[in-house]
């Protein structure tokens, strides 16, 4: 009989948010859990690590199950760090972070604290996937994907996910039978129109709230955002070698060195 | 007679790091500079956005010369946001990050606060360059440089940076006379190899601090690392599309709808 495969998860939310438990309790029936999750949320924390300040991690116990947790105050990516590092007795076989609440479809990658803790897994060789719902509310409803994330993670376990790269996984809010299936996409072209809502605070000082407008420019029907906007989970395969590789030839006839 | 081009200056060191100071100089002469910086040292902030907090900004004047200057209470990303969309009068011809203090080549960009700026300028649509200079130190000398700094600015707004893809430009610690010529490259892959400090504070309570060391898995001779090593300046097209698109295929054969 084969082992129990060593499963790491964490999410950006933090420790207690309902995605993160729905997570663990999908994956305590596929293997063994040891939780490391961010004490507070760490929401478009990007990739940041904590390197002027110090890092405290508890044992806890939210609630029932099999599954060990532990707290750490750092960001996703330093949970990671954390867990590979001090926490767990041997490197994991699959790490998988969220379910976030919310979209990381798209250009949300770059900000995504879900997938910057999935990207530093990859980055240490941890097979990883990142898992978000297109519902920001406290009280999403994970009932309808549940399933959707087990046949992912055991088909990810099975076929073992492509060297240096991570599976960014989004799911549309849509009740379960109107979900049409998973699609393999690119990342859609798009980005944030900002607008900053200028106030006064009450010593007359004027400061900012960031807000904005997410907006697609990508009109391609292999795009997650297609997917999305079409009942279907997107699947991105998202890589942390970040060279255009393309551009290499055009940048050398800039000729630098003349 | 051409319109002197708008240039957007930010770093994550801080409005009055060194680095920073030394990029204002070498911008003043190529174009119209405005500076919007951290008010504080963002150092590892990766891509992280302030959305659960304010953000304030104030007019300053930490040296002589033309540019304009702001601080902002927020990270790296959010300055170039603030800056587009609440200070400068019009879109800038070129966004210019740095200088850092201490390396963003190879793994390091996706940590970086200084290569975040430049990214968020790129998915804004305004050509954009990082650059970083491989010593940590608060007085690293940034002579040898500033001439490298300026050619390359020169030749992006000639020739135009490739669509959707920013500049990640990093310098060797060496002195004038040894820098080799200047190499466009790709990120090597590397990772760091994490290590704990464990301690205990005055309170009995256990923390950690994140250290590690550097370690190059890369043996190319097209990489950052290897012409950083050998004393050239590497230039890397970095791109935002992180889709690992030679993997789509693959992932097509797990066949998740069956």
């Amino acid at each position: 009989m084969q082992k129990k495969p060593l499963i790491l998860v964490t999410n950006d939310d933090g420790i207690t948010a309902p995605g993160l438990r729905t997570l663990i309790h999908i994956m305590n029936e596929i293997g063994n859990v040891v939780v490391v999750a961010p004490d507070s949320p760490q929401s478009a924390m990007g990739h940041a690590i904590t390197i002027n300040s110090t890092l405290y991690s508890n044992a806890v116990k939210i609630d029932d199950g099999p599954q060990k947790e532990y707290s750490c105050s750092g960001t996703p990516a330093d949970c990671v760090k954390l867990a590979v590092n001090e926490i767990l007795e041997r490197k994991p076989d699959l790490c998988v972070s969220g379910i976030n609440h919310g979209s990381n479809s798209s250009i949300n990658v770059i900000y995504s604290g879900t997938m910057s803790a999935a990207v530093e897994a990859g980055i240490e060789n941890i097979p990883s996937i990142g898992f978000s719902l297109c519902d920001y509310a406290i009280e999403a409803n994970f009932e309808p994907v549940k399933e959707y994330v087990k046949t992912i993670t055991i088909a990810a376990l099975k076929n073992g996910i492509p060297k240096d790269t991570v599976l960014n996984v989004n799911f549309p809010r849509l009740p379960k039978e109107e979900i049409r299936g998973i699609k393999i996409c690119r990342q859609a072209r798009a980005t944030w129109m900002e607008e900053f809502d200028k106030r006064t605070n009450p010593l007359g000082k004027e400061y900012y709230w960031l807000t904005g407008k997410f907006v697609n420019l990508d009109k391609g029907e292999d795009t997650d955002e297609w997917a999305l906007a079409h009942g279907y989970i997107s699947v991105v395969p998202v890589q942390f070698d970040l060279t255009a590789h393309h551009t290499i030839q055009d940048l050398n006839t800039w000729n630098l060195n003349d």
